[in-house]
């Protein structure tokens, strides 16, 4: 199969088989199955191994997937043995705690930017980073290689922080705004809204 | 259809179209239609007509949906007319930020406790609560009728944390932690890890 008509379904649960997979690897093991890896994420081991198959194939009948080879091409498929940087933008708590968060450098990215329109925090620090004027943004990123972009905004000025990022070249953007955002064709958005994911469950709820 | 038999896949879309609705009620229109929905949140307008149509007829043919009337079916539907209380464990940066989170209070939560298990934390000042002691928090919620919990630990802690949170009654897990978790059934769990959310963008980029 093009890798281009693979179902972004399948995309992305790949993240989620890597992460475990990792998990698996810092305990000292070297082989895993689909059942385990199954049993670790909550996915059928059925699944997971339709899943691998649309990119090749990775185990052996009997043995099992050898973790870090498995790890090795997951993480070829999803472009992240390379180093990606990212901006954020919105430097409230959120944001804050985005410019600090330890757990980006394993696992393919790297904080380089931090950008806010308001006075009172350009200039300031923000864990190792001075924030930098959003009026800047569109030049900064078109000097620069970044792609990617973390939006920690208000829902009301969300939309317009994503036009001023897909005019600055950049192509993924996580989302942390309360809002739906309208892109271009060619420009991704991952959603992170806490209450979303909340909302989720408590139809479930008694 | 049995509400109980309705697929997940279309339960965790309607808090999407619940939060675009009320977007688009702020803007002062009173009726709407699945095509401008289906635009606001990228899903297609034959998708919402059938997921809605699971739970009812709330649209009219030609004069489209009453948003307030389809903004309190589904706050309805997703149990979200109430107001849930909330615990968050671990306060790292990203506790404290929900902590301090405004964007609960209209979405059907309330932040009610804080835990963690640091001695230095313990008893300080997070937003407006202060710190419990997580070797609290099983009595402490059997006390209560909390069944929601935002889980902010490290990955290492984040199963402990959780079995915890299972033993006090919890049913349902926002997690923070970059890792699967497990539990029993009847207890949900959905994911925020933002390398996973920037995971399932670059496999698209060049």
């Amino acid at each position: 199969m093009n890798r281009q008509e693979i179902p972004d379904i399948i995309i992305s649960r790949l993240p989620i088989y890597l992460r475990a997979l990792r998990h698996i690897k810092a305990e000292g093991k070297q082989t895993t199955s689909s059942q385990e890896l199954g049993s670790r994420v909550g996915i059928s081991a059925a699944q997971i191994r339709k899943d691998l198959s649309q990119f090749g194939e990775f185990g052996k009948q009997g043995t099992g997937y050898d973790i870090t080879f498995l790890i090795e091409q997951l993480r070829e498929i999803l472009k992240v043995k390379r180093v990606w940087e990212v901006v954020v933008v919105g430097m409230g708590d959120m944001g804050h705690a985005l410019a600090r968060y330890q757990g980006f450098s394993d696992r393919g990215f790297r904080v380089a930017m931090v950008f806010d329109n308001d006075p009172a925090k350009i200039g300031s620090q923000a864990g190792n980073f001075i924030v930098r004027d959003m009026k800047e943004i569109v030049p900064t990123l078109n000097r620069s290689e970044i792609k990617i972009a973390m939006v920690c905004v208000p829902a009301s000025a969300a939309q317009e922080v994503t036009n001023k990022l897909v005019e600055a070249g950049v192509k993924a953007i996580l989302n942390y705004a309360p809002i739906s955002l309208s892109t271009p064709q060619g420009v991704k958005v991952q959603y992170l809204d806490p209450s979303i994911g909340l909302q989720r469950m408590t139809y479930y709820l008694e």
